[in-house]
Protein backbone atom coordinates (compact mmCIF):
# COMPACT_ATOMS: atom_id res chain seq x y z
CA UNK A 1 0.00 0.00 0.00
CA UNK A 2 0.63 3.67 -0.82
CA UNK A 3 -0.28 5.35 2.64
CA UNK A 4 -0.39 9.06 2.94
CA UNK A 5 -1.47 12.08 4.55
CA UNK A 6 -3.49 15.36 2.81
CA UNK A 7 -5.33 18.51 3.44
CA UNK A 8 -3.51 21.48 5.10
CA UNK A 9 -0.77 22.04 7.11
CA UNK A 10 -1.87 19.93 10.85
CA UNK A 11 -4.81 19.25 9.59
CA UNK A 12 -3.84 16.70 7.53
CA UNK A 13 -6.17 13.39 6.75
CA UNK A 14 -5.24 9.83 6.28
CA UNK A 15 -5.63 8.66 2.73
CA UNK A 16 -4.27 5.95 0.37
CA UNK A 17 -2.85 6.31 -3.52
CA UNK A 18 -5.13 3.40 -5.46
CA UNK A 19 -4.19 1.44 -8.52
CA UNK A 20 -5.29 4.11 -10.73
CA UNK A 21 -3.52 6.57 -8.54
CA UNK A 22 -6.36 8.23 -7.42
CA UNK A 23 -6.34 9.17 -3.57
CA UNK A 24 -8.71 7.44 -1.46
CA UNK A 25 -10.25 8.59 1.81
CA UNK A 26 -9.15 6.65 4.93
CA UNK A 27 -10.42 8.78 7.57
CA UNK A 28 -13.43 6.32 7.90
CA UNK A 29 -11.31 3.61 8.70
CA UNK A 30 -8.22 5.35 10.95
CA UNK A 31 -7.78 8.62 12.54
CA UNK A 32 -4.27 9.33 10.95
CA UNK A 33 -1.39 7.72 9.24
CA UNK A 34 0.88 7.48 12.58
CA UNK A 35 1.80 6.19 15.82
CA UNK A 36 -0.88 4.47 16.59
CA UNK A 37 -2.17 2.83 13.19
CA UNK A 38 1.37 1.68 11.66
CA UNK A 39 1.40 -1.54 13.64
CA UNK A 40 0.95 -4.46 11.91
CA UNK A 41 -2.21 -5.44 12.64
CA UNK A 42 -3.85 -1.89 11.68
CA UNK A 43 -2.23 -2.34 8.33
CA UNK A 44 -3.65 -5.58 7.35
CA UNK A 45 -6.90 -3.95 8.21
CA UNK A 46 -6.29 -1.19 5.84
CA UNK A 47 -5.06 -3.55 3.04
CA UNK A 48 -7.83 -5.85 3.48
CA UNK A 49 -10.38 -2.65 2.32
CA UNK A 50 -11.46 -2.73 -1.67
CA UNK A 51 -9.84 1.01 -2.45
CA UNK A 52 -12.90 1.40 -4.67
CA UNK A 53 -15.22 1.67 -1.95
CA UNK A 54 -13.50 4.62 -0.48
CA UNK A 55 -14.58 8.34 -0.74
CA UNK A 56 -12.14 9.53 -3.90
CA UNK A 57 -10.36 12.43 -3.10
CA UNK A 58 -10.72 15.27 -5.62
CA UNK A 59 -8.33 17.91 -6.79
CA UNK A 60 -4.52 17.78 -5.71
CA UNK A 61 -4.47 18.22 -2.29
CA UNK A 62 -1.64 19.45 -0.47
CA UNK A 63 0.27 16.70 0.49
CA UNK A 64 1.49 16.31 4.15
CA UNK A 65 4.59 14.30 5.90
CA UNK A 66 3.03 10.53 5.20
CA UNK A 67 3.00 9.70 9.01
CA UNK A 68 2.28 12.31 11.48
CA UNK A 69 3.17 13.04 15.07
CA UNK A 70 6.64 11.45 14.62
CA UNK A 71 7.95 11.07 17.43
CA UNK A 72 11.95 11.37 16.29
CA UNK A 73 13.87 11.54 13.62
CA UNK A 74 16.94 10.05 13.44
CA UNK A 75 19.46 10.10 10.66
CA UNK A 76 22.68 8.54 9.70
CA UNK A 77 25.67 10.09 8.74
CA UNK A 78 27.89 9.31 5.96
CA UNK A 79 26.77 6.06 5.22
CA UNK A 80 26.87 5.28 1.41
CA UNK A 81 30.73 3.96 0.59
CA UNK A 82 30.99 5.57 -2.99
CA UNK A 83 29.45 9.49 -0.68
CA UNK A 84 32.56 8.71 1.58
CA UNK A 85 34.50 8.13 -1.20
CA UNK A 86 33.67 11.21 -2.71
CA UNK A 87 34.38 13.71 0.79
CA UNK A 88 37.71 11.79 1.27
CA UNK A 89 36.27 10.37 4.68
CA UNK A 90 37.22 6.96 6.06
CA UNK A 91 33.81 5.56 6.08
CA UNK A 92 33.24 5.43 9.88
CA UNK A 93 33.79 1.95 12.17
CA UNK A 94 30.00 2.20 13.25
CA UNK A 95 26.99 4.13 12.14
CA UNK A 96 26.99 8.20 12.80
CA UNK A 97 23.77 9.16 14.14
CA UNK A 98 22.09 12.07 14.80
CA UNK A 99 18.86 13.99 14.68
CA UNK A 100 16.62 15.91 12.90
CA UNK A 101 13.80 18.64 15.35
CA UNK A 102 10.39 16.92 14.48
CA UNK A 103 9.57 20.71 13.79
CA UNK A 104 11.75 20.39 10.66
CA UNK A 105 9.55 17.74 9.08
CA UNK A 106 7.45 18.93 6.25
CA UNK A 107 5.25 17.47 3.09
CA UNK A 108 7.19 16.24 0.23
CA UNK A 109 5.91 18.85 -1.99
CA UNK A 110 6.15 21.55 0.38
CA UNK A 111 8.61 25.04 0.04
CA UNK A 112 11.95 24.62 1.76
CA UNK A 113 13.07 27.50 3.18
CA UNK A 114 16.13 28.89 3.21
CA UNK A 115 16.77 30.23 6.34
CA UNK A 116 18.23 33.95 7.00
CA UNK A 117 22.27 34.09 6.72
CA UNK A 118 22.44 31.06 5.17
CA UNK A 119 24.70 30.61 2.26
CA UNK A 120 25.34 26.80 2.01
CA UNK A 121 22.36 24.92 1.93
CA UNK A 122 22.70 21.55 0.38
CA UNK A 123 20.01 18.75 -0.61
CA UNK A 124 20.25 14.92 0.63
CA UNK A 125 18.18 12.44 -0.47
CA UNK A 126 18.08 9.59 1.34
CA UNK A 127 15.98 6.45 1.74
CA UNK A 128 13.76 6.41 4.77
CA UNK A 129 11.87 3.97 7.29
CA UNK A 130 9.24 4.11 9.53
CA UNK A 131 8.88 2.13 12.57
CA UNK A 132 5.76 -0.16 12.86
CA UNK A 133 6.70 -1.88 16.20
CA UNK A 134 8.47 -1.00 19.34
CA UNK A 135 12.36 -1.94 18.74
CA UNK A 136 14.40 -2.04 22.25
CA UNK A 137 17.75 -4.29 21.85
CA UNK A 138 16.27 -6.39 18.32
CA UNK A 139 18.57 -8.71 16.41
CA UNK A 140 19.13 -8.16 13.06
CA UNK A 141 17.12 -11.46 11.95
CA UNK A 142 14.55 -9.84 13.43
CA UNK A 143 14.70 -6.17 12.36
CA UNK A 144 12.68 -5.73 9.11
CA UNK A 145 9.44 -6.82 11.42
CA UNK A 146 9.65 -3.63 13.00
CA UNK A 147 9.25 -1.46 9.92
CA UNK A 148 6.21 -0.61 8.83
CA UNK A 149 7.61 0.67 5.56
CA UNK A 150 10.17 3.51 3.21
CA UNK A 151 9.31 6.48 2.37
CA UNK A 152 11.90 9.43 0.26
CA UNK A 153 13.33 12.00 2.81
CA UNK A 154 15.52 14.85 1.77
CA UNK A 155 17.51 15.37 4.63
CA UNK A 156 18.27 19.40 3.98
CA UNK A 157 21.39 21.23 5.63
CA UNK A 158 22.77 24.25 6.29
CA UNK A 159 26.71 23.21 6.20
CA UNK A 160 28.09 26.66 7.26
CA UNK A 161 25.22 25.90 10.24
CA UNK A 162 26.18 22.23 10.18
CA UNK A 163 29.85 22.58 10.46
CA UNK A 164 31.62 25.92 10.99
CA UNK A 165 29.45 27.18 14.10
CA UNK A 166 30.41 25.41 16.67
CA UNK A 167 29.60 21.82 17.70
CA UNK A 168 27.27 19.25 17.05
CA UNK A 169 25.50 19.10 13.29
CA UNK A 170 21.67 20.35 14.52
CA UNK A 171 22.21 23.79 13.80
CA UNK A 172 22.57 22.75 9.85
CA UNK A 173 20.01 19.81 10.35
CA UNK A 174 16.71 21.07 12.08
CA UNK A 175 15.88 24.24 10.15
CA UNK A 176 12.12 24.53 9.70
CA UNK A 177 11.14 22.89 6.19
CA UNK A 178 14.46 20.93 6.19
CA UNK A 179 12.53 17.22 6.26
CA UNK A 180 10.29 17.03 3.56
CA UNK A 181 8.97 13.53 4.02
CA UNK A 182 6.70 11.57 1.26
CA UNK A 183 5.24 11.70 -0.16
CA UNK A 184 3.98 8.18 0.76
CA UNK A 185 4.32 5.39 2.89
CA UNK A 186 5.09 2.53 0.61
CA UNK A 187 3.83 -0.52 3.17
CA UNK A 188 7.33 -3.28 3.05
CA UNK A 189 5.42 -5.50 1.65
CA UNK A 190 5.98 -3.67 -1.79
CA UNK A 191 9.65 -3.51 -0.96
CA UNK A 192 11.15 -6.39 -1.91
CA UNK A 193 14.74 -5.52 -1.29
CA UNK A 194 15.51 -1.90 0.48
CA UNK A 195 19.58 -2.39 -0.33
CA UNK A 196 18.69 -2.03 -4.42
CA UNK A 197 16.77 0.82 -5.03
CA UNK A 198 17.69 3.27 -7.20
CA UNK A 199 17.39 7.28 -6.65
CA UNK A 200 18.07 10.99 -7.92
CA UNK A 201 18.40 14.23 -7.23
CA UNK A 202 18.14 17.02 -9.21
CA UNK A 203 17.98 20.61 -9.03
CA UNK A 204 16.38 22.89 -11.71
CA UNK A 205 16.63 20.02 -13.92
CA UNK A 206 20.31 19.21 -13.97
CA UNK A 207 20.61 15.63 -12.13
CA UNK A 208 23.11 15.76 -8.78
CA UNK A 209 22.37 12.54 -7.55
CA UNK A 210 22.19 9.11 -8.88
CA UNK A 211 22.43 6.13 -6.77
CA UNK A 212 21.19 3.25 -5.34
CA UNK A 213 20.74 2.00 -1.60
CA UNK A 214 23.01 -1.19 -2.61
CA UNK A 215 26.07 1.31 -1.96
CA UNK A 216 24.65 1.91 1.59
CA UNK A 217 27.85 0.52 4.42
CA UNK A 218 25.37 0.06 7.11
CA UNK A 219 22.01 -1.15 6.19
CA UNK A 220 18.34 -0.92 7.05
CA UNK A 221 18.53 -4.49 9.21
CA UNK A 222 21.73 -3.44 11.01
CA UNK A 223 20.76 0.12 11.82
CA UNK A 224 17.45 -0.86 13.08
CA UNK A 225 19.62 -3.62 15.67
CA UNK A 226 22.00 -0.83 16.18
CA UNK A 227 19.90 2.17 16.96
CA UNK A 228 17.75 -0.27 19.27
CA UNK A 229 20.74 -1.18 21.55
CA UNK A 230 20.62 3.03 22.31
CA UNK A 231 17.17 3.39 22.77
CA UNK A 232 13.90 2.62 22.13
CA UNK A 233 12.06 2.99 18.49
CA UNK A 234 8.86 3.91 18.96
CA UNK A 235 6.08 3.19 16.18
CA UNK A 236 6.01 6.42 14.05
CA UNK A 237 9.62 6.93 14.18
CA UNK A 238 11.63 8.14 11.19
CA UNK A 239 15.12 6.76 10.19
CA UNK A 240 16.79 8.37 6.98
CA UNK A 241 19.67 6.32 6.53
CA UNK A 242 22.12 8.45 4.95
CA UNK A 243 22.95 9.96 0.98
CA UNK A 244 24.60 8.60 -2.04
CA UNK A 245 27.37 11.09 -3.97
CA UNK A 246 26.26 14.68 -4.99
CA UNK A 247 25.44 16.51 -2.48
CA UNK A 248 25.96 20.34 -3.59
CA UNK A 249 29.59 20.38 -0.67
CA UNK A 250 30.87 17.68 -2.97
CA UNK A 251 30.96 19.04 -6.06
CA UNK A 252 34.18 19.79 -7.81
CA UNK A 253 35.65 22.51 -8.54
CA UNK A 254 33.11 24.79 -6.60
CA UNK A 255 30.63 23.46 -4.16
CA UNK A 256 27.01 24.35 -5.61
CA UNK A 257 24.48 25.25 -3.11
CA UNK A 258 20.63 25.99 -2.83
CA UNK A 259 19.15 29.51 -3.22
CA UNK A 260 15.48 31.09 -3.79
CA UNK A 261 13.81 30.20 -6.75
CA UNK A 262 15.74 27.04 -6.99
CA UNK A 263 13.78 23.74 -7.31
CA UNK A 264 14.57 20.18 -6.34
CA UNK A 265 13.19 16.75 -7.42
CA UNK A 266 13.73 13.57 -5.78
CA UNK A 267 13.17 9.89 -6.77
CA UNK A 268 13.03 6.83 -5.27
CA UNK A 269 12.65 3.27 -6.90
CA UNK A 270 9.02 2.82 -6.10
CA UNK A 271 8.70 5.14 -3.08
CA UNK A 272 7.93 8.07 -5.70
CA UNK A 273 8.69 11.54 -6.59
CA UNK A 274 9.29 14.81 -3.94
CA UNK A 275 9.44 18.23 -5.52
CA UNK A 276 10.31 21.40 -3.38
CA UNK A 277 10.70 24.95 -4.62
CA UNK A 278 13.23 27.19 -2.93
CA UNK A 279 11.86 30.18 -1.21
CA UNK A 280 13.68 33.23 1.58
CA UNK A 281 12.44 32.43 5.06
CA UNK B 1 2.25 28.77 39.90
CA UNK B 2 3.82 25.55 40.19
CA UNK B 3 2.52 23.58 37.70
CA UNK B 4 2.92 19.70 37.63
CA UNK B 5 1.43 16.43 35.90
CA UNK B 6 0.84 13.28 37.85
CA UNK B 7 -0.11 9.74 37.13
CA UNK B 8 1.44 6.47 35.57
CA UNK B 9 2.93 7.31 32.66
CA UNK B 10 1.94 8.42 29.98
CA UNK B 11 -2.17 8.97 31.94
CA UNK B 12 -0.80 12.26 33.71
CA UNK B 13 -3.42 14.69 34.59
CA UNK B 14 -2.60 18.35 35.04
CA UNK B 15 -1.82 20.11 38.41
CA UNK B 16 -0.90 22.47 40.58
CA UNK B 17 0.72 22.65 44.03
CA UNK B 18 -0.90 24.85 46.10
CA UNK B 19 1.09 26.67 48.96
CA UNK B 20 0.70 23.88 51.51
CA UNK B 21 2.52 21.86 49.43
CA UNK B 22 -0.83 19.76 48.34
CA UNK B 23 -1.26 18.92 44.70
CA UNK B 24 -4.07 20.55 43.43
CA UNK B 25 -6.19 18.58 40.28
CA UNK B 26 -6.32 21.28 37.40
CA UNK B 27 -7.91 18.79 34.74
CA UNK B 28 -11.12 20.40 35.07
CA UNK B 29 -9.29 23.32 33.71
CA UNK B 30 -7.17 22.51 31.41
CA UNK B 31 -6.31 19.22 29.51
CA UNK B 32 -2.80 19.14 30.30
CA UNK B 33 0.44 21.02 30.94
CA UNK B 34 1.63 21.19 27.59
CA UNK B 35 2.23 23.08 24.03
CA UNK B 36 -1.81 23.84 23.87
CA UNK B 37 -1.96 25.33 27.49
CA UNK B 38 1.72 26.89 28.64
CA UNK B 39 0.65 30.16 26.37
CA UNK B 40 0.43 33.30 28.82
CA UNK B 41 -3.23 33.42 28.65
CA UNK B 42 -4.22 29.94 29.90
CA UNK B 43 -1.26 30.64 32.38
CA UNK B 44 -2.94 33.64 33.69
CA UNK B 45 -6.80 31.83 33.48
CA UNK B 46 -5.12 29.74 35.81
CA UNK B 47 -3.46 31.83 38.34
CA UNK B 48 -7.07 33.74 38.43
CA UNK B 49 -7.86 30.49 40.83
CA UNK B 50 -8.29 30.12 43.95
CA UNK B 51 -6.45 26.53 44.66
CA UNK B 52 -8.67 25.91 47.31
CA UNK B 53 -11.32 25.67 45.15
CA UNK B 54 -9.93 22.88 42.89
CA UNK B 55 -10.05 19.22 44.22
CA UNK B 56 -6.95 18.01 45.99
CA UNK B 57 -5.15 14.86 45.07
CA UNK B 58 -4.20 12.49 47.62
CA UNK B 59 -1.93 10.49 48.21
CA UNK B 60 1.72 10.62 46.44
CA UNK B 61 1.51 10.08 42.90
CA UNK B 62 4.15 9.92 40.64
CA UNK B 63 4.97 12.67 38.86
CA UNK B 64 5.44 13.06 35.09
CA UNK B 65 7.59 15.30 32.81
CA UNK B 66 6.34 18.68 33.93
CA UNK B 67 5.42 19.56 30.04
CA UNK B 68 3.86 16.92 27.97
CA UNK B 69 3.67 16.17 24.50
CA UNK B 70 7.30 18.09 24.52
CA UNK B 71 7.67 19.07 20.63
CA UNK B 72 11.72 18.71 21.05
CA UNK B 73 14.37 19.17 23.99
CA UNK B 74 17.66 21.05 22.70
CA UNK B 75 20.75 21.15 25.47
CA UNK B 76 23.36 22.96 25.41
CA UNK B 77 27.03 21.76 25.56
CA UNK B 78 29.76 23.31 27.86
CA UNK B 79 28.28 26.41 28.98
CA UNK B 80 29.33 27.00 32.27
CA UNK B 81 32.27 28.88 32.48
CA UNK B 82 33.82 26.80 35.21
CA UNK B 83 32.92 24.08 33.92
CA UNK B 84 34.80 24.81 30.77
CA UNK B 85 38.24 25.46 32.73
CA UNK B 86 37.62 21.79 34.88
CA UNK B 87 37.27 19.74 31.58
CA UNK B 88 39.99 21.84 30.19
CA UNK B 89 38.11 22.90 27.29
CA UNK B 90 37.98 26.67 25.60
CA UNK B 91 34.82 28.20 26.31
CA UNK B 92 32.97 27.77 22.93
CA UNK B 93 32.58 31.26 20.77
CA UNK B 94 28.40 30.35 20.22
CA UNK B 95 26.64 27.87 21.93
CA UNK B 96 27.42 24.26 21.32
CA UNK B 97 23.50 22.63 20.74
CA UNK B 98 22.38 19.07 20.38
CA UNK B 99 18.97 17.35 21.11
CA UNK B 100 18.29 14.70 23.08
CA UNK B 101 15.00 12.18 21.80
CA UNK B 102 11.74 12.89 23.65
CA UNK B 103 11.87 9.38 23.86
CA UNK B 104 14.50 9.91 26.86
CA UNK B 105 12.31 12.35 28.41
CA UNK B 106 10.80 11.14 31.97
CA UNK B 107 9.64 12.00 35.34
CA UNK B 108 11.32 13.65 37.84
CA UNK B 109 11.64 11.02 40.15
CA UNK B 110 11.57 7.79 37.67
CA UNK B 111 14.30 5.10 37.78
CA UNK B 112 17.12 5.91 35.71
CA UNK B 113 17.95 2.59 33.56
CA UNK B 114 21.58 1.69 32.70
CA UNK B 115 21.95 0.92 29.30
CA UNK B 116 22.99 -2.39 28.41
CA UNK B 117 26.97 -2.47 28.06
CA UNK B 118 27.30 1.33 29.53
CA UNK B 119 29.87 1.36 31.62
CA UNK B 120 29.75 5.34 31.86
CA UNK B 121 26.49 6.55 32.85
CA UNK B 122 26.88 10.51 34.15
CA UNK B 123 24.95 13.04 35.37
CA UNK B 124 24.24 16.49 34.51
CA UNK B 125 22.05 18.51 37.00
CA UNK B 126 20.89 21.89 34.35
CA UNK B 127 18.03 24.49 34.16
CA UNK B 128 16.02 23.86 31.67
CA UNK B 129 13.13 26.10 30.39
CA UNK B 130 10.01 25.69 28.18
CA UNK B 131 8.72 28.02 25.50
CA UNK B 132 5.48 29.37 25.87
CA UNK B 133 5.27 31.70 22.84
CA UNK B 134 6.72 30.66 19.06
CA UNK B 135 10.15 31.98 19.00
CA UNK B 136 11.28 32.47 15.29
CA UNK B 137 14.45 35.40 14.80
CA UNK B 138 13.80 36.73 18.13
CA UNK B 139 15.73 39.42 19.63
CA UNK B 140 17.26 39.42 23.37
CA UNK B 141 14.74 42.12 24.32
CA UNK B 142 12.02 40.32 23.53
CA UNK B 143 13.03 36.77 24.60
CA UNK B 144 12.02 36.31 28.04
CA UNK B 145 8.49 36.77 26.52
CA UNK B 146 8.72 33.72 24.83
CA UNK B 147 9.31 31.29 27.99
CA UNK B 148 6.83 29.88 30.26
CA UNK B 149 8.50 28.96 33.21
CA UNK B 150 11.71 26.88 34.34
CA UNK B 151 12.43 23.53 36.08
CA UNK B 152 15.02 21.15 36.46
CA UNK B 153 16.18 18.48 33.99
CA UNK B 154 18.66 15.72 33.99
CA UNK B 155 20.96 15.62 30.97
CA UNK B 156 21.93 11.93 31.70
CA UNK B 157 24.68 11.05 29.37
CA UNK B 158 26.59 8.03 28.63
CA UNK B 159 30.18 9.31 27.87
CA UNK B 160 31.11 5.65 26.09
CA UNK B 161 28.51 6.59 23.93
CA UNK B 162 28.91 9.92 23.32
CA UNK B 163 32.07 10.53 22.46
CA UNK B 164 33.91 7.31 21.85
CA UNK B 165 31.31 5.69 19.14
CA UNK B 166 31.78 7.43 16.37
CA UNK B 167 30.03 10.90 15.56
CA UNK B 168 27.78 12.36 16.96
CA UNK B 169 26.79 12.74 20.68
CA UNK B 170 23.00 11.73 20.26
CA UNK B 171 24.10 8.16 21.12
CA UNK B 172 24.72 9.10 24.61
CA UNK B 173 22.56 11.51 25.35
CA UNK B 174 19.23 10.35 24.38
CA UNK B 175 19.27 6.61 25.94
CA UNK B 176 15.56 5.97 27.49
CA UNK B 177 15.09 8.24 30.74
CA UNK B 178 18.25 10.02 30.29
CA UNK B 179 15.49 13.10 30.56
CA UNK B 180 14.23 13.37 34.19
CA UNK B 181 12.29 16.61 33.72
CA UNK B 182 10.43 18.47 36.42
CA UNK B 183 9.23 18.28 39.38
CA UNK B 184 7.24 21.45 38.35
CA UNK B 185 7.31 23.85 35.35
CA UNK B 186 7.70 26.89 37.56
CA UNK B 187 6.20 30.26 35.76
CA UNK B 188 8.70 32.86 35.11
CA UNK B 189 7.02 35.28 37.16
CA UNK B 190 8.55 33.16 39.65
CA UNK B 191 11.86 33.61 38.80
CA UNK B 192 13.03 36.92 39.68
CA UNK B 193 16.60 36.28 38.58
CA UNK B 194 17.35 32.79 36.04
CA UNK B 195 20.68 33.97 35.88
CA UNK B 196 21.02 33.39 39.74
CA UNK B 197 20.06 30.22 40.85
CA UNK B 198 21.74 27.36 42.94
CA UNK B 199 21.75 24.36 41.64
CA UNK B 200 23.33 21.26 43.60
CA UNK B 201 23.79 17.45 42.55
CA UNK B 202 24.57 14.50 44.95
CA UNK B 203 24.99 11.09 44.17
CA UNK B 204 24.52 8.37 46.93
CA UNK B 205 24.76 11.58 49.44
CA UNK B 206 27.69 13.11 48.40
CA UNK B 207 28.00 16.48 47.18
CA UNK B 208 29.20 16.11 43.17
CA UNK B 209 27.77 19.82 41.62
CA UNK B 210 27.55 22.35 43.26
CA UNK B 211 26.87 25.52 40.97
CA UNK B 212 25.18 28.50 40.30
CA UNK B 213 23.72 29.87 37.16
CA UNK B 214 25.41 32.90 37.45
CA UNK B 215 28.25 31.37 35.95
CA UNK B 216 26.42 30.57 32.55
CA UNK B 217 28.33 31.32 29.32
CA UNK B 218 25.36 31.78 27.37
CA UNK B 219 22.43 33.21 29.28
CA UNK B 220 18.92 32.67 28.68
CA UNK B 221 17.45 35.89 26.79
CA UNK B 222 21.06 35.26 24.45
CA UNK B 223 19.58 31.04 23.82
CA UNK B 224 16.47 32.46 22.87
CA UNK B 225 17.51 34.35 20.46
CA UNK B 226 20.04 32.16 19.30
CA UNK B 227 18.04 29.16 18.86
CA UNK B 228 15.23 31.00 16.97
CA UNK B 229 18.10 32.40 13.98
CA UNK B 230 18.19 28.37 13.55
CA UNK B 231 14.17 26.83 13.97
CA UNK B 232 11.36 28.41 15.37
CA UNK B 233 10.95 27.53 18.62
CA UNK B 234 7.13 26.19 19.65
CA UNK B 235 5.08 26.00 22.77
CA UNK B 236 6.05 23.28 24.61
CA UNK B 237 9.10 22.94 23.49
CA UNK B 238 12.08 22.49 26.61
CA UNK B 239 15.71 23.55 26.51
CA UNK B 240 18.46 22.75 28.94
CA UNK B 241 21.06 24.80 29.40
CA UNK B 242 24.39 23.00 30.44
CA UNK B 243 25.69 21.68 33.54
CA UNK B 244 28.06 23.47 36.42
CA UNK B 245 31.28 21.53 37.62
CA UNK B 246 31.13 18.35 38.82
CA UNK B 247 30.54 15.70 36.47
CA UNK B 248 31.33 11.99 37.18
CA UNK B 249 33.63 12.47 34.06
CA UNK B 250 35.56 15.15 35.27
CA UNK B 251 36.48 13.76 38.77
CA UNK B 252 40.44 13.38 39.48
CA UNK B 253 41.95 11.56 39.96
CA UNK B 254 39.12 9.18 38.40
CA UNK B 255 36.29 9.14 36.58
CA UNK B 256 33.19 8.25 39.00
CA UNK B 257 30.08 6.73 37.03
CA UNK B 258 26.42 5.91 37.98
CA UNK B 259 25.90 2.05 38.09
CA UNK B 260 22.72 0.22 39.39
CA UNK B 261 21.46 0.91 42.59
CA UNK B 262 22.89 4.49 42.75
CA UNK B 263 20.67 7.25 44.00
CA UNK B 264 20.91 11.13 42.43
CA UNK B 265 19.18 13.91 44.03
CA UNK B 266 18.94 16.87 42.11
CA UNK B 267 17.60 20.51 43.19
CA UNK B 268 17.68 23.90 42.32
CA UNK B 269 16.74 27.05 44.41
CA UNK B 270 12.94 27.85 43.58
CA UNK B 271 12.59 24.79 40.96
CA UNK B 272 12.28 21.91 43.72
CA UNK B 273 14.28 18.61 43.91
CA UNK B 274 14.43 15.36 41.60
CA UNK B 275 15.44 12.09 43.00
CA UNK B 276 16.47 8.95 40.85
CA UNK B 277 17.79 5.98 41.60
CA UNK B 278 19.74 3.89 38.73
CA UNK B 279 18.58 0.73 37.76
CA UNK B 280 19.65 -1.87 35.17
CA UNK B 281 18.15 -1.87 31.47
Amino acid sequence: MKLLRYGPVGQEKPGMLDSSGTIRDLSGVVNDIGPSTVDDLTLAKVASLNPSNLPAVSGEPRLGPCVGHIGKMICIGLNYSDHAAETGATPPPEPIIFMKANSAICGPNDDVRIPRNSVKTDWEIELGFVIGKTAKYVSEADALDHIAGYCICNDVSEREFQTERSGQWTKGKSCDTFGPTGPWLVTRDEVADPQNLKMTLDVNGKRFQDGNTNTMIFGVKFVVHYLSQFFTLHPGDVISTGTPPGVGLGIKPDPVFLKAGDEMVLEIEGLGRQTQKCVPD
